[in-house]
């Protein structure tokens, strides 16, 4: 198997959101579940992209598919902890855009997870692949590393 | 079909706790799927439990079954808005509790969906439901109408 | 606190649909969610709809909003069991259409979970509640009780 | 950016288990997503192990963290599809397994999403790592390619 990463700094990252978790995030292990994180994953990609204007859920003309995602797991969390999802873009293609994600506790310095998420612009009505529109070039910039 | 209740005001709560919205919160339509909102509910009470000392999720020797749970939809939510979930016990009965909570649009005074939410506090190892403790009694005091 | 209601039969019920469950659906008790069985009420009612030719998700210029649910949970149900949720239509107002479902462990013939789950219907660009349609009210027949 | 992998055959996996979607699967854009996929990777993992009797959630001195996982995504799914996960195993270490699990359409043969799950195996009282024990080999055996 390919070897483990080693969990990064919050400073390898360049934009922070918090993200409480929820009850039904607990799995019957009592800790957040594998799958959750990705939850938090699109949200803090999606959250930033609307946030800076470059997505509008319901009438953008471009619109980021997932091609691929992957997270490992160093420590658990668990409700009712707020853990912090910080992102940075790791490359931008001519259509696609690799975010990278880490998961921190809060007060802590290492990730407890991290992983990234890869997004390729569509153009919503015919599903083909476009060029980085100017508007989320220029959202993506302070978070490029 | 039974009247449709009114939205109810803040003013009517005894504790508020922020709850982002998450890209999954959102269902083809665009807004917050109707079951999401049980999420929230799950959330709000359990977390305040937690926060108050009154449940301990590996450990406490009694914990809260949902017998019951309801909810009226008066205006939609859609990710990426931080709503607020606020709570109030409205009956507490001999193992039972009926908490109701009322989900908010941040900055709007009247409740963009309410509903119910019923405990039965039972020892965890036989399932029996046990007279409510009284450290989750001293919890639920400041949530008393 | 409202007298809690009596498990119905699944003769009570018109149409069936299998749910398994999945890892996820257990909770920190080991249990299905209380919120999870919502999931499985819009499962099965816009599952319905859809293979009778009643919504197309991307299209219909009718949808149904969801303006109230409740659900009473008898007994618990864990992952990997398949679950039953059974329908039924209790009423049909102008715009508005009631279901009921009942939620079954394979081979018991007394709910585990039972529940409502109110649909006024309305048009999709304006969201304003219109008489239910006839390919609707066509597809609904068979569940009215 | 690595290498796009190629979707994979059913005949590449050893063992196939449906899945029904859910309304909730469906992202606002009307796909199953991304984060759903994970749901079904550690549904038909865990419900492999326990149908085999290598895994009792509640009871089993033995369980499985997940440590890494990742999925490519091919082709979209929606609700109200019953989509198929195939799954193998492509290590064994000595605490630890790959599972590899493929996302098929009824009647294709090309999967629409394929990926990886890594579990490590811990004594659950104490969290360490434990050598696989005898029922995880045995149950794991058809599985392995």
């Amino acid at each position: 198997m390919s070897p483990r990463p080693a969990p990064q700094p919050r400073a390898a990252y360049r934009h922070i959101r918090a993200i409480p978790t929820r009850w039904m995030d607990n799995d019957v292990y009592g800790h957040v579940n594998n799958v959750t994180y990705y939850s938090y994953f699109d949200t803090v990609v999606n959250g930033y992209l609307i946030e800076r204007g470059a997505l509008d859920i319901a009438r953008s003309e471009v619109i980021g598919l997932v091609v691929e995602t992957r997270c490992n797991y160093f420590r658990p969390l668990s409700f009712p902890e707020t853990i912090e999802a910080a992102l940075r873009v790791a490359h931008q293609g001519t259509s696609s855009v690799r975010y990278e994600i880490g998961i921190f506790r809060a007060g802590e310095d290492a990730a407890c997870a991290q992983g990234h998420f890869v997004h390729v612009y569509v153009e919503r009505a015919s599903g083909r692949p476009v060029a980085l529109p100017d508007d989320l070039k220029r959202a993506l910039a302070p978070l490029v590393v």
